[in-house]
């Protein structure tokens, strides 16, 4: 397990940390200048979400690298099913090319799928999984094509409903030996996956080529919006130390994405004061 | 799989589904009048819990049964471990026998046990899991002499901070392993396992004498509160019809009780209302 108490290299942070992925929230910073204060404090990598990006990505992306930031990845493709997916299909896959190509033109090597959640007029998660699997399948060879991974992330079960009929690792893992391409993995997010007594079982089974991103952040024990109160690492009940053994034991070594989404508490804070706390519990917490 | 379309004598009520298991919420009818008007419609159980019940426990189990309702189970014991849980230890072991005590002053056949989250100053489920096999042991033997079983239920994973460090039916059963108590088994509630897709198969390595309950209510597809807002049977995305014949294949022939923490909707409507669509929904839907 690599030792981050004297080095936060590793770290990387997740613009939705200042709520940059919703409308209205957050301080608001131009991409920019998030991309400078990361760097300034000596953080390895940064992850966009497109709303950030518009039609700047090659420029983004060079402007990032050149700062000395790796583009770690992208956040995300449209939901591929459920009530929030966007219709008729053909909108819904020209949208997930299009997130592909906005990957591409970042030099982000991961884009993140959250597949949606179970699909109006069916009930439980299969059938709404399998189409999941079909439509991921489908675009797997245009992201390979441009040099793009794809993440599957499996969200809480608390999102069955309408963001994401993956709730577990397994389930994620059972998705990509069905989809069998080599550009297709998961991500895991300690948000998510926290709960789950099968992990580490589940991480040895994916193998270092499939894990394609680590998320941090914590639950907090009296969590009550699940949608936007996640909490900073070492404020939850996350064992973020035996999570990241089992992420790490599996073979993964990249970076480690500080990924929270919260309205009333980080995001109304200075984004240089959230950044200077990332680190610090990045380097004693996880 | 049993047919209910035209038999609802398996159909039990719990009677958190009039609010009653929150002081101030539902129509607040004496337990009298909620025994008669599950009767008059043909119910074939009863669940209460155990504000509802105070001194009262032989009495109101004699008029259930009078009226033709078999006293189903109590809900339920304290929170064994977590935030929420009485300290010290020996005051929260007395109230856990009292719970038992109700039970077999109701002569109801089940006591429900929702374990409680993750102890303070400890990370993960490891450990407050641990302690719940402990405590869970202790008393086993107590309930045993009563003629009371204990149903480990395992809660929705969105409660594992503060309500319920045992999320899935699998780490119920390696609990139940762990105890190795005849009379501890699981109970199985729709809510809380409806997303898991390892439940049929855990449901089998149960058998018939670990299921000790079977709950009904729906996940609804934007469901926001995620204490008292499920479901009426129906209304969600939990594939009903599949979780039963799970449960039932694994040998379960018991009472399905509807269970519906329902603020903003179910409970404010008249209860007999209510106690209408459960019948109905029951057995065109279940």
């Amino acid at each position: 397990m690599r030792d981050f108490r004297h080095d936060h290299s590793a770290l990387a942070l997740n613009t939705a940390t200042l709520g940059h992925n919703v409308e209205g929230q957050g301080a608001g910073w131009p991409v920019e200048r998030v991309i400078d204060a990361c760097a300034e404090r000596g953080f390895g990598g940064i992850v966009f979400w497109r709303r950030e990006i518009g039609k700047n990505a090659v420029a983004i992306g060079r402007r990032a690298r050149a700062a000395g930031l790796a583009v770690a990845g992208l956040c995300r493709t449209p939901f591929l099913v459920g009530p929030l997916a966007l219709r008729p299909l053909a909108t819904l896959m020209d949208d997930f090319h299009a997130s592909i190509d906005m990957a591409a033109a970042l030099e982000a090597p991961v884009l993140t799928i959250v597949v949606g959640g179970v699909e109006p007029e069916t009930k439980g998660m299969a059938d709404s999984l399998k189409r999941v699997g079909e439509r991921v399948a489908a675009a797997a060879p245009y992201a390979a094509e441009r040099g793009v991974r794809l993440a599957l992330e499996p969200l809480h079960p608390v999102y069955g409903g309408d963001r994401s009929c993956l709730v577990t690792v397994r389930d994620a893992l059972d998705l990509c030996d069905w989809i069998d391409s080599a550009n297709v993995g998961i991500a895991v997010d300690v948000y998510h996956v926290w709960w789950d007594t099968m992990l580490a079982d589940q991480l040895r089974r994916a193998g270092r080529h499939r894990i394609l991103g680590y998320h941090l952040c914590d639950w907090l024990a009296e969590t009550r919006d699940v949608l936007l109160d996640r909490g900073m690492m070492g404020d939850g009940v996350a064992d973020l130390k035996a999570i990241r053994a089992a992420v790490e034991g599996a073979g993964y070594d990249g970076v480690c994405e500080v990924e929270i989404f919260s309205a009333g508490n980080w995001w109304k804070r200075d984004p240089g004061e959230v950044l200077d706390v990332c680190v610090e519990r990045f380097r004693s917490v996880c």
